[in-house]
């Protein structure tokens, strides 16, 4: 079971702290994603070095693989990722739409889907959800939804938000019977697509379900950002402050700003992994960083080859410290696998790093000037 | 300018030290190879802690990418990868011929090749050797030499292994211009393919040369195990026990241990890191490692999905202290990039540690034990 602590607000933004029983969060946190329970390129000590505080990890993927049999014989994710540090699980819910490949077909019993890895058939309901999260073992569980797509019709939105809140009573059911002592937190999710009483209706019906926490989905949240602004302008106010808000998908530095000068206290991406891997390397505004150039730096430009200094001067995470940029362009060129290793230290240090000088900021009520240094 | 110590015999075998102006190293030792400047998907902090002492780096590769002009930048190759112990470069002759795709022409003067990366040409002699591993800065430099087949007929194994005598002479000079202060140490490589006369040949002028160090190296050594040893028995009685003794290639453990038996204190191979991406993990005699099964086992077997044990449960390595072989089995099936750096770290680690195990036993006396235990 989770608690959350309100500790300061500066404006809207606010700084708390979440208790798990693999300890403390300090919000607003960026959570980095391990999907397939590996921060992709990381060691478990590379992670925790970065500075994150919590890992999401994929539902959907690790119910494909390895299966639940092989986690449930580890007695759960931490254990067998090597992660003793709080995890949250998404549902598969998103996953299911976003890499069936069109090949789902959502029933209100539950959603019929092909793997993408084998193209094999798979069933998963609320209720499955649940029983795959609690073999999973995470401190943080999210409900089982229907994240709607931006260009979803107002008709199917309904029908879909409501199946979302449906869905939710069935997972707090099956959530009551497989962990009565409540060993895990869970979370609904506010659905709604990008229609205002839709997301005010989902919110309301989740808020009635009195769980510890409240996500914010669907397509829209992270990928649009202007849209993203303005669900939360509509919803965030209806939510009590004792409660902590995650807006699922938001990694970009400057949305991170815009969610937590909302009133949101987590957030994911695959971003900052997937960027390194690119050679895409987040720098803060002191190296030129900004939201035109997205606070990034093509490493494998040759303008970078013959430069003996870190990759962001600001920055204290193990690759910057030790390596220059001339040294990572070399790495990139050449296809080097330690290139993905050292890129993504970076930049999950660096979310994790904005995100410690936000709590500050909002400790020092000076969230406002940060965020005015930081997107303009 | 390194310098080495004898410290105790057993048998033929040789516990030594050798100090360089990057620290000392303990021999027997295991040198792993960072071909670009970087062990493959390890960071310096990882390869540190695998136990290894020095790391071999590749001239023809560095050469070629990212170049001399960002080597010399940097101040030479420690500071360009991190790495602040001792350094070994090889002379770019094994690559020249291995890489180039037998466009390779071989005169006097030196050899002109085709780089693998984008077909250009180029061209390498004793001194442009030389010259590049000076701008590198390892501790201790190859002689450029030409490497000869195991099918090179006698008449063009007399004419190469004479040429790689009158380059070692160029060589030396070279390097005497270039380092007056000699703090870089040069090691001859002894050729002559599999003639005994060659090689007694060999030995004898690179001995004339009066240097810090004797290589072996061609194809034979390390790829043919049976060859490999015979021919250290023609020569290895001719080197004077002053004098450290390197074979090129060499990384399998039954090799490792018959190359210490005839007294060699230093060798090398890609093989560690290679075998680790694919999923081929050292294993020691307690977990059925033997000669047959080339100590290794296929992790990505699914007899290893349920295990709960580590790879091998005698090895200290990182890995093998926090992860199982259920983890590295799911990471290989998922084709995750963290498999290729868990991997590393323990094979690089095992060799370390066989290593380790034979610098005691040279101690105690015991290494016909400990290489009988070892390999039968």
């Amino acid at each position: 079971m989770i608690s959350y602590s309100l500790l300061k607000t500066s404006g809207k933004a606010r700084r708390g702290k979440i208790t798990t029983p693999h300890g403390e969060i300090e919000t607003p946190v960026f959570m980095p994603v391990g999907t397939a329970g590996t921060v992709k390129s990381l060691t478990s000590n590379q992670i925790a070095e970065t500075g994150s505080q919590i890992v999401l990890a994929n539902t959907y993927h690790l119910y494909l693989r390895p299966g639940m049999d092989v986690i449930g014989k580890f007695g759960g994710i931490h254990h067998f990722m090597h992660w003793d540090k709080p995890i949250l699980t998404d549902s598969g819910g998103f996953q299911v739409f976003s890499l069936s490949g069109g090949l789902t077909k959502v029933t209100d019993e539950g959603v019929l889907f092909k793997s993408h890895i084998d193209g094999s058939m798979h069933h998963i309901s609320p209720e499955i959800s649940m029983q795959i999260q609690h073999v999973l073992g995470s401190d943080i569980i999210m409900a089982f939804d229907e994240p709607i797509k931006d260009d979803a019709p107002y008709q199917y939105a309904i029908e879909s938000s409501q199946r979302t809140i449906r869905w939710l009573d069935r997972c707090i059911k099956e959530w009551h019977t497989l962990d009565p002592e409540r060993k895990q937190s869970l979370f609904g999710i506010v659905q709604g697509g990008i229609y205002r009483d839709l997301r005010l209706e989902s919110i309301h019906k989740t808020l009635d379900a009195n769980l510890e926490g409240i996500a914010i989905g669907g397509e829209t949240i992270g990928y649009n950002k202007e849209r993203t602004k303005e669900i939360l302008d509509w919803i965030l106010d209806e939510i009590p402050c004792n409660l902590p808000r995650y807006t699922m998908g938001v990694g970009d530095i400057d949305d991170i700003f815009e969610v937590v000068a909302r009133g949101v206290d987590m957030f994911d991406c695959v971003s900052p992994t997937r960027l390194a891997r690119n050679g895409a390397l987040l720098i803060s505004p002191a190296e030129g960083g900004n939201k035109k150039n997205k606070y990034r730096l093509g490493i494998s430009k040759a303008e970078y080859a013959m430069q003996d200094i870190p990759i962001d001067r600001t920055c204290q995470c193990y690759t910057c410290t030790n390596y220059s940029r001339g040294y990572l362009c070399h790495l990139f060129r050449s296809h080097e696998l330690l290139a993905n290793t050292l890129a993504s230290i970076h930049n999950v240090a660096m979310l994790a790093q904005v995100c410690e000088k936000i709590r500050g900021s909002i400790e020092n009520d000076t969230f406002a000037s940060l965020m005015k240094e930081w997107i303009g």
